[in-house]
């Protein structure tokens, strides 16, 4: 089918209103809104009802296999106003000799976001974000990151000829932040951590009216992640999996995917049966791990946040209460895991499935042979690991080796 | 619809025979074949009437957006053998800022390639030439390139299972160096071109029986690509655009697609326009424009061959005689475009329109702005660029500054 009918065909929304995810506040659709009266985060409500007459399986399965065949659970109302690159649906990528290796016996299956643009999951919060800013007449954005929502944020503000201000921690990897300026953004490389660049934000949201784009802060970016749940029930024959592995920073995505199956529910595409969700962070920064292991409903900073996987070197999030709900309300659990076991795991599964995942992934992967091993999951369980990002964007270690063409060469040992 | 419709079900192949690209001789199909006779490549060769009777554009519809939905018109048999890594259609991402600033006022499009496995378009033809390899037995391949066809066979032969044995040149791009070695292939530098390491797997092949992965030296790669004109046809709604600007180092892609078209009429998907072709190359490795040029058949090696565009560094071609006949056919051209150029086209297209484009990527554009300045084109042609590869692949400038949080800051001077 043509590629672009999606974006193409001006087609109903069903927003109603939004609310604030703690109290349940009301607030009006179709203007700026950063956080709730409660600094609590936005959620964008929609007549289910009204979807639920209008769209019907087949209806979706005639459209373009992209992001915006959801239309009807997306807040965008005019389709001029959507800055696409493309965001296609990712692969369900197997994983037989990994899950043989460590012990697991259902379908293991990784969702590979890193073939979103700007390659990272990040574009689909990012593009459904800049696309409603558009929509409200936003002109000038700024952002903290930890390098992906930068790049997702500086390539969809250069389609929506938007000013970007980014700013990142100063060891951010090397090709996020060069990324992010080719796009067209001016980034800052801080002496800190992602809260400390949001502080910064924060104070010139207030002192210059940049828009602020930090996660959960607005309310659109949860819209395009949930996206992923959408998505992946589709995929799946509309029959959740098992279990869910996300690696869990600000956690849009984890939220997103737990009120995307909600809707799906409610506009009768599946029935009531939910994935475990596990929410995967890093030892050296884990606080929704303490404080689900604590029973509390928030998780307070994580001093001194470190982990080789820096997107999910997150020590504060604003959405933790939203997170540590969808976990336990699945049977789910989160889980810490080291760094050298996220550098293993990423190490074993490109050698033996072909699958180069980024350092998040390979915790998910880790985090599920925890979870196999303490019995958190049934060995023939079908799980789902979210690969947020490609391992290109990360260092690899070198291990080549040199041959001279003018010397004799021993093909034997080659 | 199910993401893996397109890999659990067996469907007939139309496959009748091979024949030499030079000369017609016959071979047959099923069995292992290097170059032809002649030292030519083989094209694979179809039932087409069986296939005008077995598939409708409607039944294309209603099957999974990735490379396998055009089974009919590939060569693998049996499902089992495929060795997937979700190989899903790419986007078509609209340039329009940078169409308006180089004088184009038609549609201009670019193919994002960088968006299959391991981040190239390689992916499409590698996918296919393992899975026949798988098919026919091989247990060990090697091959030389220029990066990013390494990278793929070292994913697909890990999905297989199979030794891939690995030659670069010396200064290839880091990251595919690396990523190579992480999916488990051996990898070695080689102080040449590709095609001095071209010889040395010729030589291992003839010792060791390793079997030959070369460009267009074994004939499948060259059905995975041709899968770039047969998607583009159908996300065009079966109407091909006028212009076609692919980069060109090895040619199977532009061979392919060539084939694909021609595959396509006969069927009676399409009708008999065709795109005019414009092979690119750089200006400092150009044997097919100097060829094209001249009026020549075939392209003498190109000595001392540089250009930042690594991957068409290709100083002789085995299909040079395909190329040359596609482009002529076409009404296309051969043309060449400076590195500075190069650079220019990638840092503008992403400041632009958001699109991080390659190298070779940035030299189609490059080359596009020549057509339209030299009259080969028409201004309101609708045109097609292939981004053959990620853009995060390729070094990028720092454009960061940096920020003292400790410090005041002057958010007015941000």
């Amino acid at each position: 089918m043509r590629h672009d009918l999606n974006l193409t065909i001006d087609r109903p929304t069903f927003v109603t209103h939004l609310e604030c995810s703690l109290t349940g506040e009301r607030y009006e659709a179709d203007r700026l809104h950063g956080l709730s009266a409660a600094g609590k985060p936005l959620l964008v409500r929609y007549d289910l009802d009204g979807v639920k007459a209008a769209l019907t399986k087949d209806a979706l399965a005639a459209r373009p296999m992209d992001l915006w065949r959801w239309r009807e659970l997306l807040p965008v109302r005019h389709t001029k106003n959507i800055v696409s690159l493309g965001e296609q649906a990712t692969p369900l990528i197997p994983l037989p000799r990994t899950a043989a290796r460590i012990g697991g016996s259902g379908t293991l299956l990784a969702k590979d976001e890193g073939r979103l643009p700007t390659a990272s999951f990040k574009a689909r919060g990012l593009v459904m974000a800049v696309s409603m800013a558009k929509e409200l007449g936003v002109t000038q954005v700024a952002m903290p990151t930890n390098g992906n929502a930068g790049a997702a944020l500086a390539a969809y503000a250069a389609v929506a000829g938007m000013e970007a201000i980014i700013f990142c921690p100063a060891d951010t990897p090397e090709v996020n932040v060069r990324e992010i300026a080719a796009q067209g953004a001016r980034v800052y490389r801080v002496n800190g951590l992602i809260d400390d660049c949001g502080a910064i934000v924060g104070e010139g949201a207030k002192q210059r009216g940049w828009f602020d784009f930090s996660t959960l802060k607005e309310p659109y970016r949860i819209e395009g992640k949930k996206t992923m749940g959408l998505e992946l029930a589709e995929q799946l024959g509309w029959e959740l999996p098992d279990a869910i592995f996300y690696p869990t920073g600000g956690g849009t995505g984890l939220i997103g995917m737990w009120k995307a199956f909600d809707e799906l529910e409610k506009i009768g595409f599946i029935g009531s049966k939910r994935p475990k969700m596990f929410a995967v962070q890093a030892e050296g920064c884990a606080p929704m791990v303490r404080a689900f292991e604590a029973g509390e409903e928030f998780a307070p900073r994580w001093e001194n946040a470190h982990t080789i996987a820096s997107g999910i070197r997150v020590p504060r999030a604003v959405g933790d209460f939203l997170i540590l709900r969808a976990v336990r309300e699945s049977g789910g659990a989160a889980l810490a895991v080291s760094d050298e076991a996220i550098a293993a795991a990423v190490r074993d599964v490109a050698r033996d499935d072909g699958l180069l995942m980024c350092p998040e992934g390979g915790a998910t992967l880790a985090a599920y042979q925890r979870a196999l091993d303490e019995g958190l999951i049934a060995r023939d369980a079908r799980v789902v690991l979210f690969n947020c990002a490609s391992g290109l964007k990360y260092p690899l270690e070198d291990q080549s080796r040199t041959l001279d063409r003018h010397a004799p060469i021993d093909f034997a040992a080659l």
